[in-house]
């Protein structure tokens, strides 16, 4: 299997900036990134403090960096990183693939959601961030799924094609298409405003408790915009809901390192992409000599 | 006195992205800038590497970077920071005015040279960082002084006018007019290649010992590009040659702050914009409840 230099989750401002500083310095760079390089940036009307720009739409900064690091040629892959695992070399788990690197940067922006209480701790055992992996362990059976993101449509699509009955919970300020829920199967069951409390069991899953009540399930799919850190990462440090970085930018974990909004406030552009720099040369001096 | 939310030293691209973001947080900050708003960046042909503009050359950066963060009225002061005395409110001495600010932000950029052993010793005690401030001390007495940078050639000029005899040391890469040297008075004597080993003295200066020999002398003058940090503010903490700051560019005294190549390597434009806008969120954290 081909061992990347340096592995990048996530396409936003960090990322790409990370790439393009990986790239300049010759090491091989591979950015997983599923959605729209910085969906949350491409909603940003205007930037007036990004220095060295006077003013510039989100979509248009996005696609000028886009464009510069692309000639750099790293490679991109469009799946979305289930997990990271610790390792000489690093391994890198899609939703469609397995890829190996020596150095990992996680760029996966701002965390919009916490895990919930049991979710950690029952992760495999009925818990899954994953349905084309793990959806067919499901067939027949009674599921919950939460979905804070246009992107995973798809996703629901399929779990309710396998499922018995699935109690979906909608987060936050996700607005889905009132068509799209109306032609769901009927045996989705919408929740629209509950909020997701805990999931229950002991050796597995056996229910999902919210703030309307209790269901008994066999699984809970959670799929959310940008994954928690420590769902990626087994044992990353947290600092807040932030992964906890150094100096430059370094994780607890030699060889990961964290940049931009994953890595904590102020959700800047250009803290982000300067970070993503300083993060990069921290993984191009970790490959060069693992 | 006036005092000022947050002192900036240094207008490079650290200390420019520092003053934009403070301004548009509605903070009231003086800019400390002597010469040409970062000279170093200033001499690059070509920058491919700062994310979002594909290609531009240094003074173009400069100079767009500059009109975007004087749009929100920073006060500019040409002035030469000599000392900052920590305290509430922290003290700024230039050689022509002192002024007083909440929370500072060093960004003075990297330091060329290191101190020499006896310099910081016998400062105050026939060291001097200043001829505007200090000349005066040395009048028809022997002294010795070390420059680097082309902008200290009229301090030369005014110490030559004071002093009984110089012993003139010309630091590293510098290229002083062959006219210029020829037109100094004959009490000065140029040393083009001798590297400055050690001040002497006890109680004061006595002599300055060099790789050619040693000099009595009444006092030394250092006239560098980049004051090292630790001549800037007693007591801060380094790391190497540089600052030593935390995840938030903090350094050991609070509210006082570094940002860009004094806060160390890489010496990079994304990564000092990038700690310009960190310090300036410490900074106006810092300011607003001091």
């Amino acid at each position: 299997m081909t061992v990347y230099d340096i592995a990048i989750v996530g396409g936003g401002p960090a990322g790409l900036s990370a790439a393009l500083t990986a790239r300049v310095h010759n090491k091989s760079v591979i950015l997983f990134e599923a959605a729209g390089f910085s969906d949350k940036l491409r909603r940003a009307h205007r930037i007036d403090n990004y220095p060295g720009i006077m003013t510039i739409s989100g979509p248009d900064f996005m696609d000028q960096l886009l464009e510069q690091t692309l000639a750099y040629e790293p490679t991109i892959a469009k799946e979305r990183v289930q997990s990271v695992f610790i390792g000489a070399p690093f391994t890198i788990m899609t939703d469609e693939n397995v890829y190996q690197a020596k150095s990992v940067i996680l760029a996966t922006g701002v965390t919009m959601s916490k895990t919930v209480p049991g979710e950690r701790a029952l992760l495999g055992r009925g818990v899954s961030y994953c349905a084309s992996c793990d959806g067919h362990f499901f067939e027949n059976k009674d599921i919950a799924v939460y979905i804070n993101t246009l992107a995973y449509q798809q996703d629901v699509e399929l779990l309710a094609s396998l499922a018995k009955t699935i109690n979906l919970y909608i987060g936050g300020a996700l607005q889905l298409p009132e068509e799209w829920l109306a032609n769901l199967p009927k045996s989705v069951i919408v929740h629209a405003k509950a909020i997701v409390n805990s999931v229950v069991g002991e050796q597995k899953v056996t229910a999902i408790e919210t703030n309307e009540g209790t269901h008994d399930v066999d699984g809970v799919f959670f799929l959310r915009d940008s994954c928690p850190p420590e769902n990626l990462v087994e044992g990353v440090v947290l600092d807040g809901t932030s992964v906890a970085v150094g100096r430059n930018m370094e994780t607890n974990y030699k060889g990961l390192f964290a940049a931009g909004d994953v890595a904590g406030t102020p959700l800047q552009v250009a803290k982000a992409v300067g970070e993503g720099q300083m993060a990069a040369f921290g993984a191009v001096a970790f490959a060069s000599v693992n």
